[in-house]
């Protein structure tokens, strides 16, 4: 499984991708998800990947090769336009692969997350679906999820505001989320690329790779069960004492 | 969809189900999905259901016609044997029914928790598949979850241990558990019946329905909200300011 979160806040990006594959329970292996496309001072665009390794591996080494020979995600003048490039690839690598993983029930589950400026536009966000459309993140729904989703996501539909959250609170609720999903689901694991983009600088703020026991983690991982549970204490009680029947 | 849950700790059980049904997105009912069985002083058994309505509500009506006639759930030695009573129920509806809904592709999905206590034994709590098999709560699983239950278990995970949390504490984990599913997934909804049985009392310690507006329920999510908001404010910087470029 995999677990890759893009936020979009008003001060600009976060985006975060654990690095767990697997083939079975007996094949676990470590690969990176996150991949930059930069032209410092006129485009940042990263791209996170979810579903069959081999699909989306495919993707971004050609997306890779066109960006090379000035192609593609190079010239794409809008972030819509990326999208859509990316979008492209996967229908080309659908055409390549489909019909033979299909023919041996694999499915073709790639997902893509984008996420980027280009100069002279906003920051922005965009979900690939394997068919290869693409839908944009709002300032309603300002976060975007792909793969083991569902673990990962209270603590966003809680926190994330797009005018009101600082990219600084942004990345400790993308850890959080991260954390949350990795204890409930064993497939998806470190370690942690988290990507922190603030808008209109036109290259990648910071990229920090977090290791299971990068201190900065462990850290953070008991410092807020410790939080949770003072706040659970602090709850008014559901029932009040022993004597209390009329519940 | 459902949500249930059941909370084994050493103080007792807390069990909690939501209230909606649907058959698609334009068919929404409120429907209870919490069923209790009990001879005070002598046994106490409380059915948590998910998955179709029919079947589950099959199994109920024949299990309460077992209870009534004195046979079934009334007579089961112990809560192992009456987890295989409300097995051999499941069995018995989809001799009746899975062929008929598996032709028009309905999935004979039902899931059972069967929580409570009979004399002379200890507390404890079950998860019954369709297939009729049950499956145990440990100390070291000290909870079971049926229908979406992804969304609301990281809290508990987190959060309930067996040995440490309070009846009480196991309450509140419910209700945040439920908030943050109802929050994320609105096929699951108000009313929650929320059940605590104090282990040895061979009654119903306390059940309440919390419905949407209850002022408790709206109460507790603005006090977790403003909890969380301010525990990821006090967690420590991801990165420390807009100079750091070591990240």
């Amino acid at each position: 499984m995999t677990y890759c979160l893009g936020i979009k806040t008003h001060q600009g990006l976060v985006m975060a991708s654990d690095s767990r594959t697997n083939a079975g329970t007996d094949l676990v292996n470590i690969c990176r998800k996150m991949f930059h496309f930069v032209q410092p001072g006129e485009r940042v665009l990263t791209l996170m990947t979810s579903g069959n390794l081999s699909i989306s591996q495919s993707v971004v080494t050609l997306l890779r090769k066109q960006w090379d020979e000035g192609k593609g995600l190079a010239v794409a003048e809008t972030l819509y336009d990326a999208a859509r490039v990316c979008g492209q690839m996967m229908r080309y690598v659908a055409d390549l692969d489909r019909a033979a993983l299909e023919r041996d029930d694999f499915k073709f589950n790639t997902h893509l997350i984008l996420g980027g400026q280009i100069h002279g536009q906003t920051h922005d966000l965009y979900l690939i679906y394997p068919q290869g459309n693409p839908i944009c993140s709002t300032e309603d729904s300002p976060f975007l999820q792909i793969g083991e989703v569902k673990y990962g996501r209270p603590i966003l539909d809680r926190g994330i505001r797009y005018e009101q959250t600082s990219l600084a609170d942004a990345s400790k609720y993308a850890i959080i989320s991260f954390d949350s999903t990795m204890r409930s689901n064993v497939t998806v694991g470190p370690p942690i690329d988290l990507m922190i983009y603030e808008k209109d600088n036109f290259e990648i703020t910071r990229h920090r790779r977090f290791s299971e026991e990068d201190p900065a983690l462990v850290d953070i991982r008991a410092q807020w069960e410790r939080a949770l549970r003072r706040a659970i204490e602090e709850l008014p009680p559901i029932y009040s004492d022993h004597t209390d029947r009329q519940f």
